[in-house]
């Protein structure tokens, strides 16, 4: 048995190294020796969790369950809960063609089975790599996807194949056109895709970003000095366990297996009511279809967090790398595959950083002015789905608006391509050899929502002109125009499309509270501008394995074990029974008007590489805004204290008392004001030394 | 005479003092008093220009010349040339029926004339303010816009109308329902539009942003830390000038009366290669149409920068408060309206920021890992355009990207409202009585194109899927989909509006040169998704004065002298004639295919108020990006240091070095890598002191 938590862990707190211990245990004793998949929190059933999160001294504390999916001898995958309390299995179903996720540990096994197929080896020959260097060929292995010659039965892995002269050459450079298929299950190679036109190994030269390459063409620049970001005083957050308040913002952090960070009972304090916002937060799912249609690329679709998971990818983070100033970061804890115990130190990064301007307003009647400086808190995680990295941001903002972020850096999948050949357009040729395909990145943000309690109604809302034509009387001069507000009522209306022509945005409105200002409902906006929509066609195979991404927008009611849009066990679906959103939704007919509602948003960006992206990806970000509007009585970041403020009575007592002076002064900062006494001009022919107190800097003086 | 300047200015520097004080003296020997509007450097002629750039040694250095725009008595519009060197005028043109800008004086002088009108106090009087109350009273005064009653011959503005109770209240939550008109050359109120429906003044108590506000609601927030961003070393650029290098960039910043900041001759260093990218870039025009079509608020549409100018009313900035870190600040140098000097200090302030994650990748099979973290450098203005402020940043990655950013804030326009009035949705009640009204704030960025030369060409670049259906040959999967590039061949053809359902972009490319391993044309692609498109419909009075706003993207062959795009003289323009890019486009026949262009993008949001906006608005952004794309053969920001390097050769080496301590041993730092010794941890037990050396810090740790 595990080490005992010495403090009980709160019910949206990931299990312990304890309870991964104590689930294993139970497991192994009931079923042997055994593969585990996973071993992770079952999310508390929400009624319980709300009546204890309402009443936390009197009501129930809901139980701690483990998910469990093993693989058991023969292939045999079920699917069980284990009551922590109990110490008992209360689940155990056997899976039926259906395969669970791919643990790192089985993509790792791949390459040693690869470099010792014979019938690989032949292959490498013929491109041209010789038998002894085999241990220069990589492959990168992902679960097959869905092959209809091979069904879901058997649990696959397609290996994408390279070959890497170097260790420390960047591997994508050297793809190679074959693609061997391994069985997890044989653990050997069953088939190999080769295509009918062959592409012999590359003899271009490496192009590496690794140091010593670095070195080679001229080394690094020296051109760049620190920039160093201190707290002296601390960071403005506080954390109860995994709990976290900071500013007006109260909310619990949680991470899995599979989606990473999650966010949970998310709550602002507005004047001293506690007011919920978000049950949950979470990117539930996330599709990476490539656009060529030769065989056997259609293939390459990456449903990574349900494929891989979003929680097992995850890096170890690293202090003044991937974050700089004050952090806090936060473990994750998992399974090993043969039932041992792993930790990812550092999974999660927490810290602040200064956010430009907050708000500012100056009259220009007298330059009258105050400044007021932002901060924002970031929840971060990096994950590494082979070649490319995923930078997850959760920032909140002091004004109630929580910013989800995501960079893409890390490398292009590459495929191998000969000299002259044409790439017909589903790809490009990034360095010489090397054909980078189009490709779409989408995530599915899922948006528990509990604006101002969980009974909310999400409406389309798209700006629009008057429908009264120029020079009519309703709309003389033609300048009209409106935002429509469309109710969607069911889930067979909700699911919408993005409109970038009427700056669509969706509001998520408690349609039982009323602003006292606006006599709008209190709502939350999704205002989000990159949604390309899904490429690949309908009925597509995409299409089929990823609902998520057939709109911007679905809304479902909320159901206990509704958490995964693409289906709770990915590999290998072959979408043609309805799966997750799409069985969910059915005929669309359900009410998610004024009840419990889950919104579903899927964007991202469509990917055409060039040269620049290669041979790694300088990161390239995308964001959206959940923002409220008509949930305030007003600006919630009066209370900031600004930068610089000087009012209208204090510039007229200037000028009365300071005769010619007049505003020209300067001066006069309000008692209590924020300085910054460490801000520094540039050029001013003094050292910037840190501490050296106002001299030339603070915010008083222009 | 000015004081003669100690450096010859560079052709692209704004005047100098000394610049603007001749050409006043010029101006005023020649023609006596008068009232100066404008004294502007005239943009280098281009061809001067390019081949002073390319020469500098032996081509004739541009002339320097001064814009001039005068008031004669008599309210007679004068606009002139005057030759720096020969100082002579070359120029001096009667503008008949044409309005310059208003500047700041002008627009100063409106609120004490409007205190003194009899009829405007009886107006008051309805309102319910005392007549001995009228210091109390203020005005926004904005051009009229255009009013068919008055035509454009008489110099009008309208005077939006506040009681403000106490000096320091927020102005724009008291809003009387008349609206005054002002005929400048009288400098009297010949006008006053008062509503059919009266509507008294508000009398709900104040909500207010400044401080004694704040206290007597509690106080500021005590819980924010500092957060301290230095530079010991001094900052990574430097000037000549005006002449800035950074990294692989070099450009000039420039600045004048209407634009704002202006960046010319921007380059980048490919290698020892410089690659000119744009000729010039600048915010060329913006339009904030309101959406209310009852009288008089149709007229509420300001092109700010044709009406007022973003270099007119730009903020004076300060250490600490609009930047932190290391600043350098530029100075803008303006006439007064009599004939004298002023100057705004510190009107552009040039910084760089830590940028978060430039690449990263982590190899999955042995954690080798390189983060490289990025920085940014950016050019800021803000300027306040009565109650909005907008801040404007020209940022600039090492990756060769280029992103304007705009974040507004400020205060909403506001109108009366009765407490149980309908506003009809055109406009939110934000507060007791003050409604505020719908509207867009749209930007047109103008792109003077260079990429790798002069003869450029716009492709629109669109994410489409294959043509081929599902189960095809040619597309069985169904999952093809490509880059589809439509040549923008004419002036007529470029006119096109943003696709979000195709993700639109557009390429400014050079058909001339091939990427070598691409081989499409190197380009630089505007990626924008803040494309709202012009809610005022076609044929309204704002559609036909802004006509940069009726599509997203227009595209003009280069010629001196069209710089803006809703015509020179923009106030109390009908657009009834043809005007700024209406006008050079015509029957947009003109060809744009591989010649000198300059595209014009028009961005921007669509603003419907929320009590949230009231009575200070957090700061909203948007952005844009213009990202090199088949421009480099390779990632080009290799050479930037890395935060964190391990490579699988170390990491092989520690495994057979170290024994059992396989990988877990950390450690191993590749030489010359940039260390933050500052990053602490957030609650490491001891106070994160500055300087204290790599303790807890540094990026090997783990």
């Amino acid at each position: 048995m595990g080490s005992a938590a010495v403090d009980i862990p709160h019910p949206f707190d990931p299990l312990t190294l304890g309870e991964i211990d104590t689930a294993i245990s139970i497991v192994k004793k009931a079923h042997g020796d055994i593969f585990f998949n996973v071993v992770s929190l079952q999310e508390p059933r929400k009624a319980e969790m709300t009546a204890w999160l309402a009443d936390p001294d009197t009501a129930p504390r809901p139980k701690r369950v483990a998910e469990v999916v093993v693989i058991a001898p023969g292939g045999k995958v079920y699917d069980g809960l284990v009551d922590l309390a109990e110490t008992k299995i209360t689940k155990w179903d056997f899976l039926d063609g259906e395969q669970p996720i791919i643990t790192m540990e089985e993509l790792q096994l791949v390459e040693h089975i690869v470099r010792k197929d014979p019938r690989v080896i032949e292959q490498c020959v013929i491109s041209g790599i010789a038998p002894e260097d085999m241990d220069k060929v990589y492959c990168d292995p992902w679960t097959i996807g869905y092959d209809e010659r091979f069904g879901s039965t058997v649990r696959l892995q397609q290996a994408l194949m390279y070959y890497r002269p170097d260790i420390d050459n960047c591997q994508y450079q050297y793809p190679l056109d074959f693609c061997p298929i391994y069985d997890a299950d044989k653990g050997e190679i069953v088939a190999i895709d080769i295509p009918k036109v062959r592409r012999p190994l590359s003899q271009a030269p490496a192009l590496d970003y690794h140091p010593a390459a670095v070195e080679k063409r001229g080394g690094y620049r020296t051109d760049l000095k620190p920039i160093n970001i201190t707290q002296p005083e601390g960071v403005s957050f506080r954390m109860a366990g995994r709990e976290i308040a900071w500013q007006n913002w109260n909310f619990h952090i949680g991470f899995n297996y599979r989606e990473g960070i999650i966010l949970n009972n998310i709550t602002f304090n507005d004047k001293g009511t506690v007011r919920p916002i978000f049950y949950r937060l979470s990117l539930a799912e996330m599709v990476v279809p490539y656009g060529n249609p030769e065989h056997p690329h259609h293939r390459k679709h990456a449903l990574d967090q349900g494929e891989y998971g979003a929680g097992y990818m995850a890096n170890s983070l690293s202090l003044g790398c991937d974050c700089k100033g004050a952090i806090h970061y936060l473990d994750a804890h998992f399974p090993t595959r043969a039932g041992g115990l792993r930790t990812i130190e550092n999974a999660i990064c927490i810290h602040e950083e200064d956010a430009g301007i907050l708000f500012k307003h100056t009259d220009f009647r007298d330059d009258s002015v105050i400044v007021t400086r932002g901060r924002k808190l970031v929840i971060q995680q990096i994950f590494t789905a082979a070649n490319y990295e995923y930078v997850v941001a959760w920032i909140f903002h002091q004004d109630g608006t929580i910013q989800p972020e995501i960079k893409l850096t890390g490398i292009l999948n590459t495929y191998a391509m000969d000299p002259d050949e044409d790439t017909r357009g589903w790809g490009t040729q990034v360095y010489p050899g090397v054909n980078a395909h189009n490709h779409q990145h989408l995530f599915c943000l899922r948006v528990d929502a509990n604006v101002d309690g969980p009974d909310n109604t999400v409406f389309v809302s798209d700006a629009v002109p008057s429908d009264a034509p120029v020079g009519s009387p309703e709309n003389y001069y033609g300048n009209g125009f409106y935002n429509r507000r469309t109710k969607l009522a069911t889930t067979g209306e909700a699911a919408t499309d993005y409109s970038g022509a009427t700056s669509r945005t969706w509001e998520i409105a408690n349609t039982n509270r009323l602003n006292p200002f606006s006599r709008k409902p209190v709502s939350y906006k999704l205002v989000s501008r990159e949604v390309p929509g899904l490429l690949p066609k309908e009925g597509s195979l995409v299409w089929k394995r990823a609902p998520f991404a057939r709109h911007a927008v679905h809304v479902t009611p909320y159901k206990d074990d509704q958490l995964y849009p693409a289906g709770t066990h990915v590999p290998q679906t072959s979408g043609d029974t309805p799966l997750g959103l799409e069985a969910w939704i059915g005929a669309g007919k359900e009410s998610v008007d004024n009840t419990d509602v889950v919104l579903w948003h899927t964007f991202g960006l469509t990917h055409f590489p060039s040269p620049e992206d290669f041979p790694v990806m300088p990161a390239e970000p995308m964001t959206l805004l959940l923002r409220p509007r008509n949930f305030f009585a007003g600006n919630p970041v009066m209370d900031v204290p600004p930068s610089f403020v000087r009012v209208p009575s204090q510039v007229l007592k200037e000028e009365r008392e300071g005769g010619e002076m007049g505003m020209e002064n300067g001066g006069g900062c309000w008692e209590g004001v924020v300085r910054d006494g460490v801000s520094r001009l540039a050029f001013s022919g003094e050292g910037q030394g840190e501490g050296e107190g106002e001299r030339n800097g603070g915010c008083c003086k222009r």
